[in-house]
């Protein structure tokens, strides 16, 4: 069936799934000034969206794979008083999730606003048959000068971005953030961002919306194995607010129980003090109908709990534990996801609300 | 790209978009007891899965056109004991939605249990390229008799559905609503379900988990212009329990200014008691940006308030007003939409938790 064909756009033309910019617009890279790329540690040094860096150690390569050009958790982040913004991407590769959307997979979210209130504008609109995009993200804003932060795609890597304004505009940087501290996450598909409508709703997204902090998303679906090489490179990023391991949902249960104690001895050897939540993983509805599920989550979870608490013990009071069982509620939680184990919005923004509380007491 | 170069299902064997039933399964139709199927005003007398019927006024038939085949708020409904549950469907086109997974586009959701408490079990995983689909939504259940419900694809038609159970496995029919009364939604395409990421997240579907009756879904993507032939075809409706009027979002503000009080005098002269609501729409997350969206909502709220209020004092004490604006909550209900204007799972489960106290209230 030809893209002309779909019969909801030709019944709902909002439905639609591509606009163009005019022509007077002005196309500027993100990786010049005034432009700030945060979200991707290597990105200062490298200039490539990427979120590990270009060469890496091959036992870390064959484990992320392309998920390292994935780009959950990177944000671009400028002040304009441009009436109008576009966007121009060039993927890497094209839509191809049965359970998210290309916007989710694929697009661009685009807020308004500073960290204290950032309002949600739009997604980008695209024929995700393609694997180039052009749309058009607002137009006829009243002229004042706004923060304006897009959050990249999360589970693909783009080659090309460029950012469409009016001919004219002003732009200028973004403000600072609080400190130059940033939150650290170590994670699985659910940490990227899998199975959220849009890139802002990834939960560590919802969470940069309520914290001046840039965070940096190393969550890689799949391949949340948590090799000591993917730790001891973890520890090269500089003035971590915190390091969330939330990793639990991928891989075998014997292999966590042997490779989170070693993440956290190798994290510490470079940082003795910086904070570090162990985050259990979610309820999976499956547990309703199959007790195992339930099993090997609570033997899981008190594995991580007895963990933290020893290491407390011995002296290490900067590490902490949290029961993701409770994340998603205990009422409902089972219609959180779109697998029974990936979240959907719904969950995400309950995930964000469970946690923020958390990281704020251990970062501030 | 072939599907087999997806480089996430390569990584994650949890992502992968499709699944088998074994051989042993007995292929059965829907159409034929014990199975149960309910959402589908016409069903009974056509054994077609449509929700309008087959032949329609030529005025009509243009309006809602294709949108009469997608089967939002269908379902199949019946107890099994059987370990395993696979479905086989023709669909009548293929997922083309940017906003919307295929899931909820043109998925299956499974739930087990009955209506005081039903679990959410399973999406059906599928290769969202083709039309046709098999999955296995579950396997290795302990045998007990449970009622099995079945939520059919949001925006799109089927051409066939087969489900498949153990041989040998026990069926019978579903156990019985409260009454056969049914409440019965004219909406748009947010109240069709766009965008939820599997069908049972479309509003109404999530209010029949908590309503013991029948919900029928009369809501048309674009085509919710409530043609005086869609409110006399709704009027031949047996049984009504209530009739919620939540097609507002869709079409001009002028022609919903004459289509709605039009609609309400044909729905009242052939049911004069039964309860109607009135649900006005949500807020965009646009009017944070252009004032113009806040004026258009909230003028088009007072005008639904005034016809009701004057109606009720004309003497119809069965007619009330909701105010859609509050249903997305105040502080972050910009959080709530894909595009702006259509709910997330989000949006809708905040939706439901907003309706569900009043439509108890004027139905039981």
């Amino acid at each position: 069936m030809s893209r002309s064909d779909n019969d909801i756009t030709r019944y709902d033309p909002a439905m639609k799934g591509s606009s163009r910019a005019h022509d007077d617009v002005d196309w500027l890279s993100p990786l010049e000034e005034p432009f700030q790329v945060i979200g991707l540690a290597w990105f200062t040094e490298e200039r490539q969206y990427r979120r590990l860096p270009v060469v890496l150690d091959k036992k870390l390569e064959e484990a992320v794979g392309d998920s390292a050009n994935h780009l959950s958790g990177a944000q671009i982040r400028f002040r304009t008083d441009s009436a109008s913004l576009s966007i121009r991407v060039r993927l890497k590769g094209k839509a191809d999730m049965v359970y998210m959307p290309a916007t989710g997979q694929c697009g661009v979210d685009c807020y308004i606003g500073d960290v204290d209130r950032m309002w949600y504008m739009a997604t980008t609109k695209y024929d995700w048959m393609q694997s180039e995009y052009e749309s058009v993200l607002y137009q006829n804003r009243p002229s004042s000068m706004e923060t304006v932060t897009l959050y990249l795609p999360l589970f693909q890597g783009i080659d090309e971005l460029w950012i469409g304004v009016d001919q004219g505009a002003s732009l200028s940087a973004p403000p600072p953030f609080a400190s130059n501290q940033k939150i650290l996450l170590y994670g699985t598909s659910i940490t990227q961002g899998g199975y959220a409508s849009r890139p802002a709703m990834a939960y560590p997204n919802i969470l940069s919306r309520s914290m001046p902090l840039e965070i940096i998303n190393l969550s890689f679906a799949g391949s949340g194995r948590a090799a000591p090489e993917a730790a001891q490179l973890i520890s090269t990023i500089s003035c971590p607010a915190c390091l969330i391991l939330d990793y639990e949902a991928d891989g075998d249960p014997e292999e966590f129980q042997i490779t989170l104690p070693e993440f956290i001895t190798v994290y510490r050897t470079a940082h003795p003090v910086t904070p570090i939540l162990v985050v259990s993983r979610l309820r999976y509805s499956l547990e309703t109908h199959d007790p195992a599920w339930i099993r090997e989550r609570e033997e899981q979870a008190a594995f991580q709990h007895k963990l933290v608490r020893r290491l407390r013990e011995e002296g290490d009071r900067h590490i902490f534990f949290f029961d993701g069982s409770i994340l998603l509620g205990s009422v409902d939680y089972d219609e959180c996801t779109v697998d029974g184990k990936h979240p959907t919005d719904l969950g995400f923004q309950r995930m964000a609300e469970g946690l923020l509380g958390t990281i704020r007491t251990i970062v501030w």
